[in-house]
């Protein structure tokens, strides 16, 4: 098994993506360069699944063919005419015979992703822009007060005409005044927000932002000045600047692993737990990426990653109409993954995995423990009690835990995989970090959004997000069937005393787009009909529960819908095609209407019987916010549930011991006075 | 503050249990009778919220007026004549003045709840019956095996006349031959059930159960006799009868609190942790009760229980229409309660609260254990880094739990009332225990349920559980408000580019049943009107989000249907009125139709417009077994959230200490190998 070469399912290694940006410099002499991102360019699923196979029946051999080792390699390639648009450019190097096989330019009706040096020009643009200077000079802020730039994509073009690189700036001021630059500038919101286009790298334009309430008319009569933030108040979080400090009154409370943890790696990437075995790995558009699930040597997933989210504002006044995030797509998460800290983001004994991201210039730059894998306890798994003999039998849930967190400047998401003994698998989503807030007048509200601090608006806002499920229950060749329970009527024959429900299957025989409905206990299973379950006589499966979170509410004629067309079903279930991974296509950065995305892939009308299916669950939350959600908001917790049904003979989690914690204490707690 | 009276909230003690019972006797010294419950009678709201509003404000005195101290005893007194059905009655003792204030004799159209004495001798009248030891021989069951009753309630009276005291038994066989007297009998199902006249102690009836599947009549043609158990299986879950014993890879996981735990007790039923305090107490009707609920000496909640559970089956053929058990109603869980473990049914340092039931000679017996109190870790709580300077503060979620867990024949299920840092409460439910099985043919299906072990057929059901919320926002005076997200249309003047949404808001004026609405973000705020969120301008409020789960399914004609109204909406909201506490009504045990349950409230078309509202949660899973349910299912878990909405004037779990656990450790996971 001692190979040399990686495994094909590791993230390329900094010796690699250094010689992946060698390659296309070498093979580019003479142009100017600048890299996007560099990672692992996912092998063709027929030449993986070959690997795959030899390598899970211990047929592998040196020789053994082996997928191609890629590198997806985005740049920028600079015109030599300086007022020529710059190439966007998406290449594959491939790393084994040293050679770019694939250059392709990246059509104009479209903008590649960002990247954040990108973010950083604007910021300095924005803090050399006169015109801009001169506008917040203006305001007349408070003593100690100074301009923060929070840099965002344009959202979707309203102009007529193809897209262009633009950004835009929301503006706030943070108090200097403690020291602290970790002060809350999100308390002190601005009303304008400046425009660069970037291709120019040049302030084209200060939006003017209205900062009145009900009734007041959506575009301001005049720009405002004067005093804009006097009205404005602190709100910090960071706990040295809390007017009060921190409470004193919550003791230590500890995860304890004497004996470590129950997983193991091998491999840098394949990850053994509790009859599990996956591999796990990392890019920079996609985050972590969980492949070739197995659960007691049979096989459940050939992937499972995060697809898409996105974050469309409903506050109608122009441009707010542009606030419409793709948290994913817009320029992937690569610089956006938080380094993960020990004793902070999870407890116990703990595996960090590293990334690998480029600069500019295309060398690799290692950033360090962006995926944390860790086991926890979830309470009682399993239980029962024979009330004849008082013997109770009870096991604890253990879970393992892939978690990667985002910051995207506002707002964070923490996204989990979660395994458990039972063999199901949960994508668990937390929202957190602080609301988008707008400046309003003194003792105004507005019905688009909350008053959350003195003059500040957080303005409603959806987040919907897409987890893509590429199933191999048994095997590649799977179905989705629908399954619902559905009143029966009654009927001397066949329900007599009306207690029968019906439990209906309905297959999915073509792609399509189909909602959640709690109603009906709508589920669906993905099964491989081929194989029978030996105890039921159904077919093997798995079932996923699409959460009935709310769709997209935008407008069906809106921008914002259009480029989020896979938020406007709950599931989709495409025909897999190598290449497709991302709910709303490749560049969604400042599109008009999504391409290539999951509503295009369905149009194919492929058949799905037995066939290589993936599915693709949206869900979300609209949120309005609550004073509460300020100023850094308590998690908001979705779960998609992908359970076996009928995959296994029993509950494959029967056998988990049931012994006592040895270590858990009686207290009568009237010895502790925390709160006195 | 030290009274030697108990506090009105607490439960009665073991002497009071007694006095009551003792007090009962002396008032019918000619009377033969068997008591079934004693615990404390929930004070008259007006006398308690007069008692608790001077406890609060600091100005309770000794001699400062108290409710009375009632126990409810409910109790079976015989006729002399024997052949006349016994009395059932509810008496009311006043322990303060040692008078029993009330008797009175439950109607004859319903059925008092039932004891766990009346289940044994059912029991022992199967154990006595020729007739069923006669039908039982013509099974020819495998050497070793014996016959196991499974006393259940009779279900819903499907004969002509008024509800009788019956009770039927599911019967199984448990193989002896191991000596194991937990050996899973339910994988042996008998298809007979017999039939008890309580009033007579007979078995007057043994009902044939189909044994067949799909396309098979639904009345047997003729008893089945013979070898009704040689293809069927063992299904064992103790470990020590495992085949292949318990997992071996399974480090352990400790939660360890050196310090203690962070809530305190006092006056053995007031908790107070992380701002909140709050009392607990326990009865048998609903378990664990939480009471006069704070935060930050903000009122939030006057009361929350679980108020009913109904779990119906949808097997078609008689009599398992009569399959429906109301899991609180039917008889209370008293006796049905968990003696928790340390170590097993929560880690970390636990706090035990014991519980008082009574014999049937109205002895008091303590019942250890019956509910546990701890904190846990529940992942990140809040978090945001500055991308600028790198900084996160990340804070960790804890909560505090009260737990109680009741087993119910072959079912379990674990109630834990959740309080977090951040003003929430949440509910949370989770069922295990192994699902009811009947015997079916070998090589057979049906379609009302799913084979989960050889000859063994699960059949299809619901579990729909009732929580009830006794609001007090600020006070009694509150309003239930639905609020949704709505599409909005495209206009020039109000929504010019399409993506705004409606955000709208209607208040519930009359006492009503409302459903869940997840394609509207429904929820329903709890407000306030008289007291704005300084903040916001919005009523201060708590919201609660029905959980979007089926309704029961069972035809609306059915019996099984009109006995548990409550289950077809998920949410009611009715005026309170002291006594109202059950959602199906004081007395579903066998009844016909619900009476005096939340239908019934609602009819009254109370006036909701800031009144002292109740809300009545209703939600619960259709549960269609899957084989992995089987033998013990894994946990079901279901969560109804009760969260602030412009109730604080920020997050109020923003100073929770983002300190680091210090006892976390790296691991590079490549050192153990669990699994090899």
């Amino acid at each position: 098994m001692a190979h040399s070469a990686p495994h094909p399912l590791s993230p390329l290694t900094g010796e690699e993506t250094n010689r992946a940006s060698d390659l296309i410099l070498q093979s580019s002499p003479k142009e100017v360069i600048q890299f996007r991102m560099i990672y692992r360019q996912e092998p063709k699923k027929a030449d993986l699944t070959a690997f795959l196979s030899l390598e899970h029946s211990g047929s592998l051999r040196p020789d053994s063919p082996r997928p191609p080792r890629l590198a997806a390699v985005h740049y920028v390639r600079a015109h030599q005419a300086a007022d020529r648009k710059a190439d966007e450019i998406e290449a594959v190097v491939d790393l084994d015979r040293g050679l770019v096989v694939k250059k392709d330019v990246v059509g104009t009706e479209y903008l590649a992703g960002l990247s954040t040096w990108e973010f950083d020009i604007l910021v300095e643009k924005c803090e050399e822009s006169s015109v801009l200077s001169e506008r917040v000079a203006q305001f007349a802020l408070p003593e100690g007060f100074e301009v923060v730039i929070e840099p965002w994509p344009y959202g979707g073009m309203d102009q007529p005409g193809g897209v262009r690189r633009y950004f835009q700036g929301l503006v706030y001021a943070v108090d200097t005044r403690s020291g602290n630059p970790d002060s809350n500038f999100y308390a002190f919101p601005l009303p304008i927000i400046p425009v660069m286009d970037f291709e120019k790298r040049e302030i084209v334009r200060i939006d003017e932002l209205a900062t009145g309430g009900a009734g007041d008319d959506l575009v301001p009569a005049a720009p405002r000045t004067g005093a804009i933030l006097d009205h404005c108040a602190p709100a910090e979080y960071v706990p040295e600047l809390l007017p009060g400090g921190t409470r004193k009154d919550l003791k230590p409370l500890s995860v304890v692993q004497p004996e470590g943890p129950s997983f193991s790696i091998k491999d840098e990437s394949l990850v053994e737990w509790q009859k599990w075995r996956f591999r796990v790995s990392f890019n920079p558009r996609e985050g972590a990426v969980i492949h070739d699930v197995y659960y007691d040597d049979r096989s459940v997933l050939y992937r499972l990653s995060m697809s898409e989210m996105t974050v469309p504002y409903a506050d109608p006044r122009p441009p707010f109409h542009r606030k419409q995030a793709f948290d994913f797509g817009d320029g992937g998460i690569g610089h956006a993954v938080n380094n993960l800290t020990l004793g902070c983001d999870c407890l116990g004994v703990i595996k960090y995995f590293d990334g690998v991201l480029c600069t500019p210039e295309g060398k690799a730059e290692k950033t360090p423990r962006v995926i944390c894998l860790h086991e926890q306890d979830n309470g009682i798994g399993w239980k029962h009690t024979n009330w004849r003999t008082g013997r109770a039998v009870s096991t604890r849930r253990r879970e393992l835990v892939v978690q990667f967190i985002i910051t995207l400047a506002n707002y964070d998401y923490i996204f989990n995989y979660k395994f458990d003994q039972a063999g199901a698998i949960n994508v668990e989503t937390r929202a957190t970090g602080i609301v988008s807030v707008v400046n309003i007048d003194a003792g105004k509200t507005a019905p688009w959004g909350t008053v959350v601090n003195p003059g500040a608006l957080a303005q409603n806002h959806q987040h919907i997000f897409c987890v893509r499920i590429d199933p191999a229950i048994d095997g590649h060749e799977n179905t989705v069937v629908q399954n619902e329970s559905l009143p029966a009527g009654m009927d001397a024959r066949t329900n007599p005393h009306g207690n029968l429900y019906e439990v209906r299957d309905t297959p999915l025989l073509t792609s399509v787009g189909v909602d959640a409905c709690p109603e009906n206990n709508r589920i669906f299973k993905i099964q491989n009909l081929a194989k029978k379950n030996p105890i039921s006589g159904r077919p093997v499966g798995y079932k996923i529960n699409p959460p009935p979170t709310q769709r997209v509410l935008a407008n069906p004629g809106s921008t914002q819908a259009h480029r989020c067309l896979f938020a406007q079903h709950h599931l989709w279930v495409t025909k897999y095609r190598d290449g497709e991974l991302y709910a709303a296509g490749e560049y969604p950065l400042s599109s008009k209407r999504e391409a290539g995305g999951v509503a295009d892939m369905v149009a194919r009308n492929d058949d799905l019987l037995q066939q290589d299916v993936v599915l693709w669950s949206c869900f979300g939350l609209t949120h309005n916010p609550r004073v509460e959600d300020w100023p850094v908001m308590p998690v908001e917790i979705m779960e998609l549930h992908i359970s076996p049904v009928d995959f296994f003979t029993a509950n494959p989690a029967i056998n988990v011991p049931s012994g006592k914690d040895t270590t858990s204490e009686l207290t009568s707690g009237c010895c502790t006075r925390p709160k006195l």
